[in-house]
């Protein structure tokens, strides 16, 4: 795109080494644009970033309250997680209040991302199954929702499925922007993602974080999972992960969610703001550190994974320190970190 | 950059996902530019793609035939490769012709970038050691060279040892930039990577699968060297590697060779040519699909590997095609596939 922006960039031996652009917007629930940076009208998959919206069906339409889910189980809905083994725990319970198992999913397999948990799996002799897969926690819900409103889950993946049409109602609630056939595309879990722009993305996250927009049911669920993600944000990810550690620190005054293809939102419900940022590129480590500087601009929220996000060391396996890691001064303003950490 | 070029982008439902940009160039043996597309001036790191160069003075100053290297262990030492068991018991063999083991490599240790083998490493019960480092032929080459010629090798990787002061002399001589520390960082694997301009990188290239512009015994050093690597494709990089397929395809008229950070590099021998790419973001997917058009446009090379490379069809965990990776038809011109295969 001819007017992205530097998001972030890494330097070796005091230069510049790599350069991420793309986008970046923080809206308000009514839609106000408080800050945009380069293209935030032209539509981008959200990927994994939704996943907190199309789990209030799940609280909204009782079947979280049908199967009694724990707050990690909500949490763990709204996943992108590592295949740990806590997660696969909880993605197993929630199959299991259905009277299902891993069978029923429809996401496919995927070795476990956390490497260790996945030597650790191979260690057993035993392979991976779709529980690792990291948005089992989600499809888990899917059947969830699926069993408790009798509806048949098979093929629940498919656009034409109720549970998708549900989804495409959703997100056409809480973003505003059209979900249909048009500007639909195929997730990498096998769901449908739809493309929409970004400063509708990111009103859907300042509508999540205050209930401001959404309907009663709506609201009320988005209450619900607020407090499930910001009370579990090791189900959201897992170790070492952005969302895990920057929501330890600051959950719930900021909720973040990657997906893939360097796509990263937050809502910062204490605000009354949503953000989102897309890397051009697809490069996650850049969006990242675009949403750590906006946190803490725009949330006025500072904490040591903030910052260590916003600008780190990058070392060798050595452990040598060879370079870092740093958002866009333009993005950071006056929260840049005076050096990387 | 503010003149970067598109690469290579990517689709999902049939509109661009991610895009990236970067720069790319071909020359010939005396330095004269057959194409350029944005800054090709600007230093940037090449990173590992200049491992052969480093492998030069290990043939020329008599190492290789003192070991009596076999021309599996010559590519290794130009290789990053994944771990797998075969580059491991090459590292092994090379260590051992200098009465060493794996305790004198100084490149630190991570588990096999080749997932099924780190798995199956794990499931012996076994850690990883610095064997198992991609960079581990090319240090085992550095032992080689220090023992065949009386030099310690402790420390060999510090920018002041003889041996990393053979190495900027080398790349010096083959790319015609200066090495020295002022555009010196720390390389992933503890050993100094000097930024060049792109244009010298090439350059190296194009004398390397040349000997034109290279003094008499680095001329010899860089035949022996390119049939060790075009006979020896997976000691290069290894199972599913761009380099290791596309030179199983068209070696020896192309020899490539990845960097980190989006770095490309190929040696056209036939045509007596030499690229090099920087893909700005650090995107190693756009940089393989950018080398593939360049290749198959001014090597004048076709096969299936440089198809799949150009354009390839993307697909999620169920084995569905969601989108496709192509190169940017500005480099591509012609040769880009009909369709993503």
């Amino acid at each position: 795109m001819a007017d992205d922006v530097l998001l972030a960039e890494t330097t070796r031996g005091g230069r510049v080494e790599s350069r991420h652009y793309g986008a970046a917007v923080v809206v308000d629930a009514q839609g106000g644009v408080v800050f945009a940076a380069g293209d935030v009208t032209s539509p981008v998959f959200p990927r994994s970033t939704v996943k907190a919206f199309m789990a209030l069906p799940l609280v909204a339409q009782g079947a979280a309250d049908k199967y009694a889910l724990p707050d990690a189980a909500l949490a763990l809905a709204c996943a992108s997680h590592q295949g740990e083994p806590a997660h696969v725990a909880v993605a197993t319970d929630m199959l299991g209040r259905t009277g299902r198992d891993y069978t029923a999913l429809e996401c496919g397999t995927h070795w476990p991302l956390d490497t260790a948990s996945a030597r650790a799996l191979a260690a057993t002799g035993e392979e991976a199954c779709a529980l690792h897969n990291c948005c089992s926690g989600k499809h888990a819900g899917f059947i969830c929702l699926a069993c408790a409103t009798g509806v048949n889950p098979e093929h629940y993946t498919r656009p034409e499925h109720p549970i998708m049409q549900t989804m495409a109602r959703t997100l056409t609630a809480v973003t505003g922007a059209p979900h249909t056939e048009e500007n639909r595309g195929v997730d990498g879990c096998a769901i449908p993602t739809w493309a929409i722009p970004l400063s509708a993305l990111a009103l859907g996250f300042a509508r999540f974080g205050t209930g401001v927009g959404l309907d009663a049911e709506h609201a009320a669920a988005a209450t619900r999972l607020r407090t499930a993600i910001a009370t579990n944000p090791f189900m959201v990810a897992g170790s070492g992960q952005f969302d895990t550690l920057v929501m330890q620190d600051v959950a719930p005054h900021a909720l973040t969610k990657m997906g893939a293809e360097g796509v990263m939102t937050v809502a910062l419900p204490t605000q009354g703001l949503g953000i989102a940022i897309k890397c051009r590129d697809g490069g996650i480590r850049a969006a990242e550190a675009a949403a750590a500087a906006l946190i803490a601009r725009f949330g006025k929220l500072d904490s040591p994974n903030i910052q260590h996000f916003m600008r780190r060391t990058l070392k060798n396996w050595n452990g040598q320190i060879v370079g870092e890691l740093r958002a866009a001064a333009e993005l950071a303003g006056a929260h840049l970190p005076a050096q990387a950490n």
